[in-house]
């Protein structure tokens, strides 16, 4: 029954959700001078000025990492690929709508109604990108429906503590080390604890890697790698800002990168490199640049944040995810604490002590992009670090309580979440076909000649054709 | 014997077309203003100024569009992988280049010659992309100079409708729902009446995907959906209309791929989802959009619209193409009347409205770009809006019209198509490998050894090595 | 003991050389004026005007040819794929830092330090391409310790050689015909030349592709195809130049194209296409147009220019690589003397022949731009051409040189690469799982068992779990 619930769920929430954003944007939204035909043209600016030409080249690259980065990162799972890639393009569909509003609320409310263009389009994504984090915490355990209710509340979190950091504190943090990747890790890491099960050892089979899973997922790893240069300059300040964001961004990945095989050789059995390191510990660099990435760090400064990051989150997955897993009951599918949590935590940290150290002898007239409080001498340098230190304690409050409440509100037993032995799973929420269609030739149909095992796990009978 | 004279003709017919291409490009194909040393330096202009840097980000993604997209999309079957990717790559390539004469020769000609830049280069993809939709409708049924004859005639007649739409009525469809979608589409639709094949059940078996080909589908999926507002965008004018189009894609397409979710799962069997539906319908929103994404549609409208089409393509899928193949005989391989002509002729509808209910009060000062005529005074928004309406039917009889008579030119038995018993199936037109080659390691190389089978269906014996 | 040293060496020298590229960075390397916050903002110029914009979207495309591209492309080995995509990550991130320096120390070496922006990091992974060229002929017989000491020397030789090259002779390489493609092949065909394995038909059978992987290797060659407009333009001057060369490429491939699937249909058993054909020789034409593409080659001339491409590297892989291989021992993975060296060569006599027939009817004010020497009267067309033909012979010279010295570096018994019996295989340096960890699911996890029988070729035992 359940079962039969969820099934019908699925369809209701996609379709209400949508067309209650519909309304919303119907009521709520309306194009932005630079996307409005009679607002542009009342001034005298040349149509080559328009944002979209100096925004739209970085919101395509965003959009990749968002669509194919992560689907495709987290297709790894021998028999999760489809639930991987299609889960993550239906939540992500949704959130970025729903950040479209709730950002816009916060940010971008101008006479009762939200202004929207390509950099509300980046950080709608942005915000996405929160979700999906978040997603991998609890990959292959979660319901579609679940999914959608927790991008809901966390796309609304996500953006009251944007808001806190970047508009009521003066926070810095272009490439979200704070506001994305700590905030998206903590909450799904705690949702993932409230929604512990005893006994997900019995999918455990389930909950690894084949040869050609592990390809796929090389796709995602590596567009996220190549265009996160993209992503942490995607917003900052045009000019020297966006250039040298992207600039240290590749260098601080391109240090990681040998940070990660060389901890991966050192900490494997054998000598061997685990794949999982590669696929995951090589993009901490990103996430550790994130707040930084901005500041006059220099590529050497950059090339040590990734180094250390690129160690950090290879001895996570080594020994802290077994530790969390078996004394904290925290199963994270993805192992997002090693790539966004901590990494995210040291991005905020090298934030702080970067810009704790900002001189106008540095930064000269470029201090007013970079840190526009203390060039208005508003506050000065010492201050600002603080409140990036204080930042981060106010991220992952929120992110901690928020997963809390979350967390709870998505073990109610009404969502007809997978049991625990049919996790990781796609044969429950997709057609994976019946050996009769698929019988073509012997060997590729014989994966869905073995689905029949797993359906007397189901509360309902195969399907008669 | 057939056989032996198409494997004859290919080699012939690439080397010679493309000998025939070079020629015509030596006589007629200049540098425009743009791309020429000479006269680009003559004026003053800066160098940014070139057109280059405002169009060449939005054709790379229309690029990718059609070589990985189209090219991935269609290797959902389960042996015809290397054919999918492969002959769109190469009916790409050929067509690009003839679409660059055939559009020149409508749009560009300048003293006898044909200028081109990257404004044509768009075109000439955008060209293509209506015959890779074509493709998708008689997808494991044709032979590749089948393929290439049809590519042949399909440019030739998308060309001179376009010119109908385009300069003679002077239409708006930036985005190509009718010129490109619906043209494409229909087109493909009545070749592959012409080409009914009867027994096309004994083929039956390889017309499925198998669990990885459903994933690499997935990234043709993915690169179109996220590259779509640059497709719709690629060719507008420059300023608020670029970034507007790319925006009204980015909602309509997240809208509609909610609905696609939601309507997978309300019509599937046991409420599961199923991978057609979300690799193709939830692209509807990017067709729909085409023709009225530069308009003044809104969010909201643009949300109404991806929502439409999605709801309508995943009800295509699941009941009107059954009767289409079975009281129609029309075997529409990649369901393209869902994905590209249903959508298509949404957008043309959506378009014609949307035209005719355009004031100054809207657009301002932007009319002119959107609406030149209607700026111009040369037609009010109404008749605007009817000659949208007739650009739509025009395209419909030329579709059906050209379809109707490439079919049976197609039909000629001259092209070695294959036999209705190995459609469907790489190895007959691609070395696909012996036994002994690939015998390394017992399971991957298993699926060779099961080509064998199909052997007995070929007029050759297997290769002896 | 030579296994267990291998497995010691990786962990240090990925750490220590990463170690030593920070120090050094630290001690060398600035931020330029557009990167440099306090620089920047001392002019009066506009953000936008800022050369990320004009060269950042060109770098983020020659970016997934370095790491996707290339990457992807080697994965058509049926064991050999996580190598292919993980070594070729491995060794691009540590190139792209060496080369950063070793270019800085030739060509923008200010006041003692090395100044940086986005061309330098196009340069970067330019000379990173040329090493990865290398690893193609290389591949499958290689430890990764051997790889990165390879991607140390080469990198230093490379930016020898395009020192002499662009700065001392002159000469106009836009795209890299000759310091990128002939280098980075001849380089590597002495390389594997000299590691010359007798018995490496032990390894055969896993020197081949099974059907998913050559549909993997497909991924790399269309991201290569579609973006190496980008490349050949993405250092050329602005305007005119960046616009001209991405369109002379885009032809040059496409004819290219088709004359690799002529050819391949025309050479092949049966009239069968051969995917080795189409994933390797329908990118000569982006190759062989490398040095002229800047040049007023025409879209004429640039597709006569792809299409002999296309036919040398067809019958280089049909008649050349047999003959390479049995009588002058070159054992060439990828092909990479068709894809690279014999194009490379072509695009370099093209370039010459172009060079010498420049006129300043032709080119008029553009002359500076192409030829800034022959602009300012330094020396004529014809010299410039001479040049260029010099160039040539150096580039081979010290590809050829540089290969043997390094090849025989390379041969130090000190590296631990692969048995003859053990190559092309990706176990012994990768953690694939045990048969344990990987049985979910029958037929998806025997790949894993059938490891067994390769672990008797190897120095230790399987891992007890």
């Amino acid at each position: 029954i359940v079962f039969a619930i969820r099934h019908r769920w699925l369809p209701a929430i996609c379709l209400v959700l949508q067309i209650i954003l519909i309304i919303l944007f119907g009521v709520l939204v309306q194009y932005n001078h630079d996307t409005d035909a009679k607002l542009w043209h009342k001034g005298n600016q040349s149509d080559y000025e328009n944002d979209f030409y100096y925004r739209y080249p970085s919101f395509q690259d965003v959009h990749v990492m968002i669509f194919v980065g992560f689907g495709f990162l987290m297709t790894f799972l021998q028999r999760y690929g489809f639930s991987s890639v299609g889960f993550n393009f239906l939540i992500a569909a949704f959130s970025l709508q729903w950040a479209t509003l709730m950002q816009g609320f916060f940010h971008g409310f101008h006479g009762g109604k939200i202004h929207i263009g390509v950099e509300s389009m980046i950080n709608a994504d942005f915000c996405t990108g929160a979700v999906l984090i978040s997603f991998g915490a609890v990959l292959g355990k979660t319901s579609p429906v679940q999914l959608l209710v927790m991008a809901m509340f966390e796309v609304t979190l996500f953006s009251i503590n944007e808001y806190i950091l970047l508009s009521l504190l003066g926070a810095r943090d272009a490439g979200g080390s704070m506001t994305i990747h700590t905030f998206g890790a903590y909450f799904g890491l705690v949702v993932t604890r409230v929604l512990y099960r005893p006994n997900l050892d019995k999918s455990q089979k389930r909950n690894s890697s084949v040869y050609h899973s592990d390809l796929f997922a090389m796709i995602g790893t590596l567009f996220l790698w190549m265009f996160w240069p993209s992503f942490n300059s995607a917003v900052t300040a045009h000019g020297d800002d966006q250039h040298r964001t992207a600039m240290n961004t590749y260098y601080s990945l391109a240090s990681c990168t040998l940070a990660t095989f060389g901890m991966s050789a050192l900490t494997a059995h054998d000598g061997k490199l685990d794949m999982v390191h590669i696929q995951n510990a090589a993009l901490a660099g990103g996430v550790a640049i994130g707040t930084a990435g901005e500041m006059m760090l220099t590529p050497f400064g950059s090339m040590i944040v990734g180094f250390l990051a690129g160690i950090i989150s290879v001895l996570g997955f080594k020994y802290l995810s077994p530790f969390l897993e078996s004394k904290l009951k925290i199963q994270d599918t993805c192992g997002v604490h090693n790539l966004h949590g901590m990494p995210g935590i040291l991005g905020a940290i090298v934030g702080a002590v970067t810009a704790a150290a900002a001189t106008t002898e540095i930064y000269g007239g470029g201090m007013k992009d970079v840190f526009p409080d203390v060039a208005s001498q508003a506050r000065d340098s010492f201050k600002q670090g603080g409140l990036q230190a204080i930042s981060l304690v106010v991220t992952l409050g929120m992110a901690l309580g928020g997963g809390l409440i979350v967390g709870f509100i998505l073990k109610l037993p009404i969502y007809g979440s997978p049991s625990d032995t049919i996790c990781y799973e796609d044969s429950i929420y997709w057609e994976v076909g019946s050996p009769y269609q698929r019988d073509a030739d012997n060997v590729l149909s014989r994966p869905h000649q073995t689905i029949s095992p797993i359906h007397k796990y189901l509360a309902f009978p195969p399907r008669a054709k």
